[in-house]
């Protein structure tokens, strides 16, 4: 008597049917899709790996401590999609832009607080200690025109590599956020402070999957961007600092070499002083190339 | 100039490429192969479904719900893996019993507190009012020798569909709820009430998805077990009440129909006198058999 058998494929089968035919009757037909594909695809993963029960409650356990990390000011779920290559490969999905328009990338899980509206110009260095820079550029179209009053939602970790939201005693809210308008001209510039590289959170389950595979948590030196201009695709973007440590093994895989931007150093007493920044400091400067929306 | 061209099929597999070598150096090579098959089968379901941006973060809102839901008394993970059927097929993948031996099913989500120790005979329905039942037989090897000593964990529904954790300000800590000891001839027996058809429930995220797709929430009268014998396999499994509503379409897929029992109508003043129910009250008898663990 074969006490072992296997259980046979017939069976292991007639579930994701069973499971395919519940949800035929959707009415909203991407729903079932999405659910469809969903189905076919879990259940082929669980029989690729053939789980013990015990791992698939190491499964349940931890999607559950990473959903008991979510609060106002944490996004464990964003974080997990970020280190899976999830964030990256649906953002490419949706990159249907023009080779001339700025690159996209992933959102990241700090854009959680709306950035204070800031006039040209400011500083969005609200703490200091950094090395300052002067972040500058135009936004303008694919063919190249300007475009005036185009908005541009910026946001940064500190010299540290902090956000605001990370620190409420250190760091004032705000602080290495702003919404600007572009000028007519469509100009735009600000100042900050040299952005660092930073880990994302790592006292968290993602941070125990990348301790558990080995993974380094650091993403390289970046400023986020969304810009956005009326009668154009909005762009949700970083600009990475050059020759910042982790370009090449990004922990969230968002780097793309057409983002990566120099940060000169400038040893100017009069610029400085113009600026209002001490003296060296560091200067960017980039456009941000929006395309048409198609209509 | 095509500003609509579809980004191309080698950026969104170089992602999954830059995945599958973050996961590459991981020590332990279980966890390396469970993450390289995660990896391929998630951005695979993202390719074929192409989510929007918005879809994104439906998906992340979604997980995150699912998690804030889970506490000491509810499991939603759980759930959702039971609804998708993944429990069902994780189940059946660890099924490697022989052909004799008692079908297994899914644990379920209610099994989270000890089941109190019971004398054989005792009634596990502590609040009364349902329709009176007495389940016995024997526990047995697949050869059919009596397992004395073999230990029976109960949990079941009450009359009304509800679990004791559901209703802590109804029922009694433990209602519902037994550990047994089987004899020296390893039988069983004990008093309840016959478990109702219940919705698993619906005012969590798992809900909203049965809603959505026009999924009825109910699972057919069942009562749970887990028997175990010092030599032979543990079986997780349920018996279900024959002619219980919900047979053909039970929201976790977990019906099997070797395990579905009668439970006859009994109408004997004197059985009823003797067993301490009222007249009439219905009776299941079945045997648990169990396989000897392979050395």
């Amino acid at each position: 008597m074969d006490l072992t058998a296997k259980t046979g494929t017939t069976e292991k089968t007639a579930t994701t049917t069973s499971v395919l035919e519940s949800f035929a009757h959707t009415s909203d037909p991407r729903l079932r899709e999405v659910l469809a594909s969903l189905t076919r695809h879990l259940h082929d993963f669980v029989r690729d790996i053939e789980p013990t029960q015990a791992e698939w409650e190491r499964a349940i356990d931890f999607l559950t401590a990473t959903g008991h990390m979510c609060d106002d000011t944490r996004q464990e779920f964003i974080l997990l999609s970020d280190v899976l290559g999830v964030s990256m490969l649906v953002e490419t999905i949706n990159d249907h832009k023009a080779a001339a328009a700025t690159d996209s990338t992933v959102l990241g899980p700090f854009h959680m607080t709306e950035s204070p509206v800031r006039e040209l110009g400011a500083n969005i260095d609200l703490v200091g200690g950094g090395e300052p820079c002067v972040i500058s550029g135009r936004v303008v179209s694919v063919d190249g025109t300007p475009l005036p009053g185009a908005t541009l939602d910026v946001w940064q970790a500190d010299d540290q590599g902090f956000y605001d939201v990370q620190q409420p005693e250190k760091q004032p809210p705000g602080n290495g956020r702003g919404l600007f308008t572009a000028d007519a001209e469509g100009r735009f510039w600000f100042r900050s402070c040299v952005p660092s590289p930073y880990p994302i959170p790592t006292d968290g389950p993602v941070g125990s999957l990348l301790e558990a595979t080995g993974r380094h948590p650091y993403r390289p030196a970046h400023v986020h961007f969304i810009v956005g201009a009326e009668g154009y695709s909005p762009v949700t973007t970083h600009i990475f600092v050059a020759g910042s440590d982790y370009l090449e093994s990004d922990a969230v895989f968002a780097v793309k070499e057409s983002l990566v931007e120099e940060f000169v150093e400038v040893d100017s007493p009069e610029e400085a002083a113009e600026l209002g920044l001490a003296n060296p400091f560091r200067r960017a400067r980039f456009d941000i190339v929006l395309q048409p929306v198609i209509a």
